[in-house]
């Protein structure tokens, strides 16, 4: 018998409950034991809930707890989950979570110290919901030299750009239509402007890496500044645009990792990835492309990941299975120094000037300009984003829009 | 160090050398310690060959050898393959392999083999090359009753149906030419057939249900019969034309498993899946559909997954991390009980009759029939297989081909 405790009775918490309880037969088969969910930390109570009995409202309980040897953080947030996270890892618990801020912010000294005390610290369901990526790049790809990741790892943006390429429709109308249907929150902020993405892409990287990536030194732009022109330019030369994470590791170990909306085309393996679905496309020098899809959010496959990762705690007791990254910190690509082809709006008034500011004496045939109503958009040649910030500058409010072509 | 051997120094042989060699430094990283190649088995000597040192002719060199841990079984058949697989568990040595044929006929064996002697049958190469797809559904996928795996496994096949649908050519000119290519072998009989696609359905059947399927109990149809006029038929329905791997699990725990040309619709992710790509959608109680893609065959991907196996096999000395499947038999079920619908080719002079006979009097607006050159071409009511063959029976040589709608 594995006993376990699950912190938060919230929308993940619960699913974790219903997914042991619901697929009890498979779990155990595959464990070799029963997994019994124990107690449940929350502040409420839940009359009337089958599991009504196991709510507890002190951690001290499934701390002191000797026979609690897996512990499930689904409270989100990085106080008290982050307290209750050490201390349980500290008695040798080993911790499941779909938390990737707590991960993307302490994930380095947790999994040091899950190490140190023979146990785990698991958080597959925190990148790509219940896509199985983590635990594929960590224990599948193992002889693979992983050079490149790129990935649409938010389903609220993703299901926003999409809607606004097939429905003609504008940002905010979407974005409402979005919280409508609970597909993005009242503040939708830490998703539209990327950061949700950005603490993935810091785990992702860490991942790849071995070492440590600071959330808060990755290039992070997000979707608020799309806007349905762009995407007449895009439908126009059979583009998309996506919210995408990209990691590449450079060939002298520099590491570069950006998340910003970029232009893709359709035959990408990324551009079928519609609505709310996530995909991770990875490279590795010998396999070459190799692409996951699947539901990057929601209860059921948010769940279904952590208990996966409960199940792997509990065929794993006393061993450390997740190698994780050391404390060492990645050296990131000054992204200013990257030459990038940018896709460039302005109105046709100012058409000549911004071209020119781009192409100089070159003539413009190379830039694919296209002119509909009052729009004119181009793309500029391949140019360091310094280079490309500063012209920007210059021509100030004549640039009404750029995204950068992956 | 974790000392290995190499059986057959073919395409994949030569290839694991290769990616052990190239990625020692990641490799040795994930492993904890140096992994040696030390003996590669072949019949054939190799001078001028970097590994030329290595290379012996008596198997039992290497049997005898306690310091060679784990084998790779790159040879192919099911000859001095399964001989040399048998002989080299009971000495306790891990085997991993890329032999689909033999994990299909005799892998319930060798797994129960592997078990008692506390060492590892590992065979991540044989279904889907490089995509990382047994060890997810071993590993990852643990809190799931998996209710389906639908495939595209045969990278030949689909690369000669993309090339009939895109370049509009036969099937005869296409086959020459993935010949041509190195993408079909010159006896393509077991790609073309469905031999290599059935094969692995046995191998991903059986790991779903934890139980023994028999390959030769797999309803397996080729693509022998898709004609030029198929494709007329799917491209004016928006429809496309994919051999699939199709396994169910019935809700009395009966298992469906087929493999045969389906119809389906351009939405369907696997629709996206072209050339000798390989995708895999795997339909779980919690997690809904999540897609593996990427390249099912070729020497590095295949050589990759080989080597992860090897990878797996040093992290877990003594320990049988790969559960398989028991000897009880999966129950099957009969695929002429099964309800489908099919879409029928006839002649234009036929239309009438043989419409009447799958619509009766009806009428066949239900049909969504198309006329096009001497060609007629319609979809049948759902119906039992039986009933659908029984009616083919009579109408003879007026049904020119008949394929299943996903």
């Amino acid at each position: 018998m594995v006993n376990v405790a699950v912190l938060g009775y919230g929308t993940v918490g619960s699913g974790v409950v219903e997914v042991l309880g619901r697929n009890r037969e498979q779990i155990s088969g595959k464990t070799g034991e029963e997994i019994q969910v124990r107690y449940i930390l929350d502040l409420r109570d839940f009359p009337g809930d089958p599991y009504e009995d196991r709510v507890v409202h002190d951690f001290n309980l499934i701390l002191e707890d000797a026979e609690i040897s897996v512990v499930c953080e689904t409270m989100g947030g990085v106080g008290a989950a982050y307290q209750f996270t050490k201390q349980a890892l500290m008695a040798g618990k080993s911790v499941c979570t779909s938390n990737k801020e707590l991960v993307a912010m302490h994930g380095t000294e947790l999994l040091a110290l899950a190490a140190e005390h023979h146990c785990n610290y698991l958080f597959e369901a925190s990148v790509g919901g219940g896509i199985p990526l983590l635990r594929t790049i960590q224990n599948s790809l193992t002889a693979e030299r992983i050079q490149a990741v790129t990935g649409i790892l938010n389903g609220t943006t993703n299901y926003i750009l999409t809607k606004m390429e097939k429905e003609h429709a504008d940002y905010g109308e979407v974005l409402k239509k979005a919280q409508e249907l609970g597909y993005a929150e009242r503040n939708p902020e830490a998703d539209v402007e990327g950061h949700d993405t950005c603490r993935k892409t810091a785990i992702l990287a860490s991942l790849v890496t071995g070492k440590t990536v600071d959330a808060a030194k990755i290039e992070t732009e997000g979707i608020t500044g799309v806007t349905q022109a762009d995407f007449d330019f895009a439908s126009k030369k059979g583009l998309r645009i996506k919210l995408l994470s990209v990691i590449k590791v450079e060939e002298d170990g520099k590491l570069l990792a950006v998340v910003a909306p970029f232009l893709l085309t359709e035959e990408h393996p990324l551009a079928v990835v519609e609505d709310v679905f996530n995909g991770v496309l990875v490279t590795g020098n010998m396999l070459g492309d190799t692409m996951f899809y699947g539901r990057g959010a929601g209860k059921l496959p948010t769940a279904s990941a952590v208990a996966a990762d409960v199940i792997d705690c509990a065929r794993n007791r006393g061993r450390t299975v997740m190698e994780g990254w050391s404390r060492e910190e990645a050296e990131l690509v000054d992204i200013k120094e990257l030459k990038s082809r940018f896709y460039v709006r302005t109105s046709s008034d100012c058409a000549e000037t911004v071209e020119e500011a781009f192409w100089g004496g070159e003539g413009a045939a190379a830039s694919e300009g296209i002119l509909w109503g009052k729009e004119y958009g181009f793309f500029t040649p391949a140019m360091k984003e310094k280079e490309f910030d500063e012209k920007c500058r210059k021509l100030g409010e004549m640039v009404l829009s750029r995204i950068r072509l992956l």
